[in-house]
């Protein structure tokens, strides 16, 4: 059977978010690099695939998808199994849980982390842009209401949907693993759950296998 | 059996968002308001069910929840049946398509034409805070955009997700309903697909009722 097709450079933090999910369920796939020089992602092959000319775009066979977090899902319950049932949907309350700790992560968390990322991380190495210093003060102020929040939620459980890992914890990934590598790190210090939350996730044999295709992207 | 209840002004865009879900699959409810200017919002008991004191909240029985559109997802998993199956989960293919237009509304359409309502809408009537025309100029550029990929889309689809009504189109009708009320609404007769699809929407029983539990919201 072809392995499914994403399409988009495997550094990009969308795409990220992708990888994990197919890495957690152990599905074979292959990336298929965009030039975001040669204006790739806007021809008409791509266009094709998302109208909206971004990615990550996914195929598998005749059903080609975008949006990183509708693909995610796509992935998760193609593969769902025993060992990996990262949706839950079959349990009406953990499935809201996941769905829950899903939107919080893309309306509440995101808006305040992916700033600092911009700002620290994307805007000077990729866009030679300097960064701006007040949007990273003002964001990180949100993001430390925001952990607030998530240090009182990780007191209580071991994982964001309750006591078992699931596509909301991943969704967390890309932007998170990024702004680790920002000045702004050691923020996580003072929330301790969300530190160890944290770790766990990094421990998780599919952050390894993310490593090592950045990695190799990297490279190419 | 008790109804659900819904916790949240009747006449927000997010609560809304939950209503029109409930109607699409019949459920009994009960809205129990909040009074935004005692900040019961804020208030412990509201914290319990939503820490970041927002609205909607919801609790059906020792299910509590917050999120507006991972309300609607427990709300249309719940009352499935074979005349209201809005997520189709059960089709790989059809869930996966109805997910990509619920998150290019989330990432796409949402920040586009909400500005125009809080400019044009909610700032003036609610906050006494006067029109920035050049937000509102902005937002209607980037919504062009936007009402193109779904002019071509809908040429070919009676819906976003395909020839069945779903989630993806249900999720646009709060805020769409509202900047029908601005005095932008014209821009849709540029786009007879998508003016087509949305008399589609507005003509559906839900619709119906929902206008009849805003008006009396806005007597109560």
């Amino acid at each position: 059977m072809a392995p499914v097709k994403v399409f988009g450079p495997a550094l990009s933090t969308n795409v990220a978010r992708v990888l994990v999910c197919l890495h957690e369920v152990g599905a074979e796939y292959e990336v298929v690099n965009m030039d975001f020089q040669a204006k790739e992602h806007k021809s008409p092959e791509h266009l094709a695939r998302n109208p909206f000319g971004q990615i990550p775009a996914f195929q598998d066979g005749d059903v080609v998808l975008f949006e990183s977090r509708a693909i995610c899902r796509y992935v998760l319950r193609k593969y769902k199994s025993a060992e990996a049932d990262l949706l839950r949907e079959g349990d009406l309350k953990d499935a809201a849980m996941v769905d829950v700790w899903t939107e919080v992560e893309a309306h509440t968390y995101h808006p305040a982390i992916s700033p600092v990322v911009y700002e620290c991380l994307f805007n000077p190495t990729m866009f030679g842009v300097p960064t701006n210093e007040k949007v990273v003060e003002e964001s990180l102020e949100k993001l430390k209401k925001v952990l607030d929040v998530y240090e009182a939620r990780l007191a209580d459980h071991e994982y964001l949907a309750g006591d078992f890992v699931s596509f909301a914890d991943l969704n967390h990934l890309p932007y998170t693993f990024a702004f680790m590598t920002t000045p702004h790190a050691s923020l996580f210090d003072s929330y301790p759950n969300v530190k160890a939350w944290w770790e766990r996730l990094m421990a998780r044999p599919s952050m390894n296998k993310l490593g090592a295709a950045v990695a190799a992207a990297s490279k190419a």
